[in-house]
């Protein structure tokens, strides 16, 4: 049967990689490594530092692939997303079929870890669903880019007892401050803590976290958020392309 | 000025261990580790496991520690919580003063992730306030228990595009299933879960995550719910303690 991996990496400091995820690479035949097109080619650079420094078991070999890009026009979010996914379960399968033996093993290095906004083991169960291949697969856990921005503001992600919201820039608006007092957005293209209109809500933002190019900016939202709009929008126009993510909090520990 | 550095140690995995963690280590002179008490010197344990796994740098010294009790008898939740960090904060100043020299560097080392309800973080920002000790502080992540039950359960931990909450089992009823589609109980004693009722909610059960010990238990909620019931209640009673985390979820991708 053939066996697949799924392994977080870790959001872009190579030294996030966990000794269970070093050990699982070098478990694995085939190294599947996504290559998103130019401008991300930075990423694709974090995967193969990766290999480079833990792959110590001779004889696997790392098969580059490019991920199909999704159409939004015309469709609707969600269908937009189905259709992006089951192309990827195309691409999975055809790697599977054509590049690993039946008794072999593959590992996907997925960014940060595999349960946190990434489709991974979605379409891989997609895959299975389709039954053309079949394997059996593994999930390794790996440090996301919320670990790192607390970690690098140096903040716990919640308030004593008190619970949490993980969402998207789409989303914010529903949640921020009315239902949750503390709110982690990811997936933001919109920069929506533009339009929160709180005088106590505070915002610790990160770019590039892990990476060489991290940023962190914090305080209060109404005080900092020209600042962030505006060092985000020259950092994404120098790099060509940004991955950030916030935490907005409002209220205290010890307050309820 | 002292350095201390505040080590996400994972949930029960040595090797969950990162090799940012495991540098981290290496830079302390000394090791402080919470001892908790009989029934969880499994916990204390692991941690001496990763001491023993991972330093490699000759000369440190690692000191153990009991962690203040927390007393909730005539006190409000938020009191009593206030009142066991206020003493835990002079624990670690008294930890500080006496054990580490000026220019030395200590570490901490925290189950899981410091960012998540953990509060290592909020003490040390307390000690400083209190100002007797200066010292500078570093966070390194580490894989919490919420990635230790997804990857174990291999689920994503969101719904395509759509928010999360983390919560506790007092808070539960306030959130799941009106107010979110997904929610992550932790520190739940008083099982929450048993008292949803709704047919379509499924719940991802895990105790001893990471550990020779751990089970996981997945399923409709109305299938499963008297299964997880009985057997927390005797894994707890044979091993005296328990460590253990749910997601529940209703609804599915793409259905928005
Ligand atoms: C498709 S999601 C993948 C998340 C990933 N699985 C994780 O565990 O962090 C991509 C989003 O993650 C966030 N992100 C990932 N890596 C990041 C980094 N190094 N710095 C800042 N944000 C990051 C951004 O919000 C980005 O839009
Ligand atoms: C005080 S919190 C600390 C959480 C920790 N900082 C983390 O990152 O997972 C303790 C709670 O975490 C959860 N937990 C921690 N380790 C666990 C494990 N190995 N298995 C199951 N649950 C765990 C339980 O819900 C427990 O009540």
């Amino acid at each position: 049967m053939r066996h697949i991996l799924v392994i977080g990496i870790g959001a872009g400091n190579p030294e996030h990689m966990t000794i269970q995820a070093i050990n699982a690479l070098n478990r694995a035949d085939v190294l599947f490594i996504p290559t998103k097109g130019a401008k991300k080619a930075e990423l694709a650079e974090v995967r193969r530092e990766i290999c480079g420094r833990y792959v110590t078991r001779s004889g696997s070999r790392t098969v580059e692939f490019a991920v199909p890009v999704r159409r939004t026009e015309g469709r609707s979010y969600a269908g937009s997303v189905d259709e992006w996914h089951a192309s990827i379960a195309a691409t999975y399968e055809r790697l599977l079929e054509g590049e690993l033996g039946e008794d072999q093993t593959g590992a996907f290095l997925v960014w940060g870890d595999p349960m946190l906004y990434d489709s991974t083991i979605r379409i891989i169960e997609r895959v299975r669903a389709r039954g053309r291949v079949s394997f059996e697969f593994e999930v390794i856990p790996g440090i996301t880019s919320l670990q790192a921005l607390c970690a690098s503001h140096r903040i716990p992600l919640n308030l004593v007892g008190k619970p949490l919201e993980i969402t998207t820039g789409r989303r914010l608006a529903e949640s921020f401050p009315h239902r949750t007092e503390t709110a982690v957005v990811m997936l933001d293209g919109e920069q929506a803590f533009q339009h929160i209109e709180d005088s106590e809500a505070e915002i610790y933002w990160g770019a590039y976290l892990g990476t060489p190019d991290e940023i962190v900016i914090s305080g209060r939202l109404a005080e900092v958020k020209d600042e962030i709009l505006k060092t985000r929008a020259a950092v994404r126009e120098r790099m060509g392309w940004i991955m950030d993510i916030y935490l907005l909090r409002k209220g205290a520990d010890f307050d309820d």
